[in-house]
């Protein structure tokens, strides 16, 4: 993709993240952040909070997994991803639209709280690594060994994340 | 403030930017882009559109001026600013939300076109030039010697939200 | 390309853009700017200047064209980009490193300034406009039709902009 | 401060962190990245690595401590934070200068890994807890109490630059 609006946002969790499995064994991790700026108040000579935005957030494959495995609510996070308009109609036939994010990257932040990494068995960035011991050990990932191909990726230029 | 979330988006002029002035005399304008990006086919050996993100954009003061006069339907702009999540109560006293965007800068891009700037003759950054040819030579802006007090915060320069 | 460090940063040029036509035809442009944060300083009441940063900065092909054509020393821009390191090594063998912006997007910064822009005849976007009239306009650019061919952009999914 | 430049940059740590303590306590801790972007070969059907950028990373307070506790060499982050750039003379009166970068958020991706925050103890953001633990368990931090009015600036939870 050429042309995408990208961002960075850091925020709390304000919910458990949730993750499924797409039938191809994709997995798909949503959760929702509140960012909320700090305004400092010259005359009272403290910080107040300012207006919170909530985002709505969606991570993918590997990212999705360690998502769910590492975060949960209240917990403030680094994203980094795609600014995306989702459009729908309600059944009474009103237009909706909401901006969300598709996530690059996650990380938990370090300014309150320490985090270490423990790197995944799997990590052949963006490859396919046959002998994947996450794919025999996850009885929720039937189809993992087909990820690659079940993603539905049809963007040749984007890494198969 | 500290912890905003801040972005650059690009896109096209929805429609012609629309300018107004409060009561003290600060100008505002409003205006709307597409951001379109694009993905490449590797089947078809070209660029397709992805799906746009409409985008409202506010700009404030010296900023929305410029904006007014020189930007009109279909051009194509740089704007960086601010993630502000606008939320109100419908009469039937439904919850609505939207993301709009504070614009701290706004240029027409040189992607496509040329752009040559013309610098205001009040130029004095972050002050006031009480000798401001503009405040005598606009009728549109009345209150225009008062802005600076109209805003009601410290930075003359800044957004009064 | 992905992974890309992009970034946004305003500034003013500290000198008039140079143009240079590749052998192909493809322009390149270069030009720098200083970008210059301001701290508030609570005891005086006033904004006072901080260090500034100095960028240099590349674009390429239209946009190329159309910075050289409507930018000059001072004027305050716009510029996303890419970020780059440059590395090379002096005659007397000292390693040498410095970041650099390829510019995406290039717009003149409407804050304290109006620019209008006017749009390029040629404007197929990533395209090959056969009836280029600027082709046969500029006797600098001798080889303007091999454009596609001649910029020497290996990355397949990268616009040929 | 205002019209900083402000990017988020990827990669993984090239060295251990180093971190140190000013005279007043503060925690100092710098480290640095490689960031590598990758490009999609068409004709090998594979991606490739290409150049990377290398980044200089200073982080400061609570921030630095949680980095220096978090991270080692090879692991990947995300960091948000201010372009700065460094300027000095070589003792042979060469005019030297390197970007760099002064973290406002660090996290480990978890891209290829997993990372469960652990929230510090001493958490009051932009606060000083007088019943601070760690002051007290941790020898390496002496002037430790001294913190808010060392860095002799207003904003506690700002690094003192």
């Amino acid at each position: 993709m050429s042309g995408e609006t990208t961002l960075t946002i850091i925020g709390n969790l304000t919910r458990d993240p949730e993750i499924r499995f797409l039938e191809g064994g994709a997995a798909l991790c949503k959760f929702a952040i509140a960012s909320t700026p700090r305004r400092y108040d010259a005359k009272t000579n403290k910080w107040a909070d300012g207006e919170p935005v909530f985002m709505d957030i969606t991570a993918w494959r590997d990212l999705a997994e360690h998502v769910a495995d590492s975060l949960s609510k209240g917990d403030r996070v680094i994203v980094t991803g795609v600014l995306k308009l989702d459009r729908w109609q309600t059944p009474e036939g009103d237009n909706r639209q909401k901006m969300t994010l598709t996530a690059e990257e996650v990380g938990p932040s370090l300014k309150w709280a320490s985090a270490k990494p423990v790197k995944a068995t799997r990590t052949t960035p963006g490859g396919v690594d046959l002998d994947d011991p996450w794919a025999k050990a996850s009885p929720k990932r039937p189809g993992r060994e087909t990820v690659g191909a079940a993603a539905g990726n049809a963007f040749a230029d984007e890494p198969p994340f």
